[in-house]
């Protein structure tokens, strides 16, 4: 089974969050929003496919670089928590 | 009028884009579909959206941080045309 | 005058400590340091060469774009405001 | 051996690159060079960052994540370049 599969709910409560968003800005565009209001909402969009992105990425990482059936030192874990760090100072 | 308005149906196209990637995600998702297909499309997502950005920068840039009823003089053009290719160039 | 001189002195002093860091940078790789503290070192550069783009693209912005011989509005200068704090958002 | 070792020599004419076009942005800013210049050559400058940084995160995943003294499936190694994929576009 996929991190996919394992994190469906989570996933899929992220991305329903992320296509409210969307259709927020497409109803601020239609209803002739202010610039800067619809600048916020585009932000806060990208903020929230960032968020799906770096959970999507951590889970790759455990899932399918680590292999979960596999014996991991706890160093080959640690580097794994080492990377998503630098991977999330990157996603924003 | 505000470029928001202006440029509705441009701003409008984009953002439906956006939002029927958001689904295609989301079908991804509840599907079950392979890791590796569903990080590229968030991936492309995100690259919509900032499609999406830069261009309501530029037009807060040109309509509101120029003021398009005044004079602008062609170094000023210029220079908010260097500024656009900065951001660009960021926004990827 | 150009932002850039007017600015000069602090700009310099931010382009120095990124030229320290990337000697410290240099000299973690010459002494085989640990990769995660080299990763941190690499992390800190980048948002310190982050904020000199920011305050580049600000003295671009205000001095350039702007022009403040002329007559600039309040809702212009607001405007500008807006900007940077989107471009902020973006640069880290 | 980490991969900063083994790497070593390239990683090292990487960062001295970048010290190098840190000296030229001091050198642009002491002699008061125009500002799209300094802009240009401190984008570049992220962008040599940016290669370092993609090459110590690819070294740290196939050496200290994945665990080259172990077996490791080739659907790993494909999820580990599927994951340099993702960061190398983010990266930039």
């Amino acid at each position: 089974m996929s991190h996919t599969t394992k994190d469906k709910k989570k996933l899929l409560s992220r991305i329903r969050r992320i296509k409210g968003q969307s259709e927020a800005i497409e109803r601020a565009l239609e209803g002739e929003g202010e610039c800067e209001e619809i600048l916020q909402l585009v932000a806060s969009c990208r903020g929230a496919l960032n968020g799906l992105m770096a959970e999507l990425i951590e889970g790759h990482l455990r899932f399918h670089v680590l292999d979960p059936s596999q014996n991991t030192s706890p160093s080959q874990l640690e580097a794994a928590d080492e990377l998503m760090a630098v991977v999330k100072r990157y996603l924003n």
